[in-house]
């Protein structure tokens, strides 16, 4: 025996969330149905819109409905510091963390050849063209301190070795292998600021 | 800083779901937005529809998007002996132990005279109703065995002391103070088993 089709499909739809197994997804499910009916409609419009209407900026690529993210239109960051990160959570801690009045760029993940994401997949070819406008002065590589973000700031590294830009990496005050995202703030507020230039072995 | 309005305003809705606080309504909403809008999109249309046609069964109140539902339309069960519970979940689980052939009736909750809940938002006019159509010979009482379900129990007990019709109360096989719903089958099997006439004091 189980619940009724529409109840079962929506405790399989709600196993697409990250944590979420059988059992939270029927507690969730019951919640919604028995107890919080508006708040699940709220949600159902809600990820309705941001799935339709969130998207890249279109110059840093962070998530937004906008075209351009208010941060890449403010006039009060310094353009000649550009800050590379995986995602925008990282972004966000950064922001959260303060100290940093430079820009940003996103990549949406890291490099990583074995499931076919190459240089064009996490917007190489986006931030080469912003390059090539100019007025960049310093990059620093925040990928998270694991082997695949690792690889991919030296990857970008060499990728920029030419051109006449300073490049710099987190300082190790972050735990090895940890999640950039996860870290708190004077941790890396502290990275951020001993910040090294970067050697590409 | 923060993320988009929309952004914010989805995870701001997630954080309806049980047992979601900002932390995970974060995670969950980067993991729709950046790794699965395809799932997103099933989870948006499955809630839409459930919210939408998932109602109370005409017969014994649980949820289902069927006027009646599949357990009261089965030529299988026994129709003199009616289990009463506080929820589909119960329900289910009641289902799943198995052993129980006969039929159901859900409260959506127990009397709560605090919080304004009172006999009729827990269906009891119309589990009078149905009574009073005949053919029910006994009714297992299974609230949790909490403070709040043995009132509810009691009160019922109360309400059909002049009928004909046998009480019974779920055997104390169960935890004290435990949520019906979260307790194995054979335990609840064994307090199937085992049930006792109602003594009303
Ligand atoms: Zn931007
Ligand atoms: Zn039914």
């Amino acid at each position: 025996m189980s619940f009724s089709p529409l109840v079962e499909q929506l405790m399989e739809s709600l196993r697409v969330l990250p944590g979420v197994g059988p059992k939270s997804a029927q507690r969730m499910a019951m919640h919604l149905l028995e107890r919080d009916r508006e708040g699940g409609r709220r949600l159902t419009s809600s990820l309705a819109e941001a799935l339709e209407c969130v998207g890249y900026c279109s110059r840093c690529r962070t998530l937004t409905e906008e075209t351009t993210c208010t941060l890449c239109c403010s006039p009060r960051r310094d353009p000649s510091v550009l800050c590379v990160v995986e995602s925008p959570a990282d972004m966000l801690a950064f922001e959260e963390a303060g100290g940093f009045q430079g820009l940003y760029f996103v990549l949406h993940g890291h490099l990583s050849p074995l499931d076919g994401i190459g240089p064009e997949d996490i917007g190489l070819d986006q931030l080469e063209a912003r390059l090539e406008e100019g007025g960049v002065e310093e990059i620093v590589l925040a990928t998270n301190p694991t082997a695949e973000g690792e690889a991919t700031a030296h990857y970008i590294a060499t990728q920029l070795a030419d051109r006449e830009i300073r490049l710099s990496r987190l300082a190790y005050g972050m735990p090895m292998g940890g999640e950039l995202e996860y870290v708190d703030g004077g941790t890396l507020s502290r990275a951020f600021t001993g910040r090294q230039p970067f050697q590409s072995d």
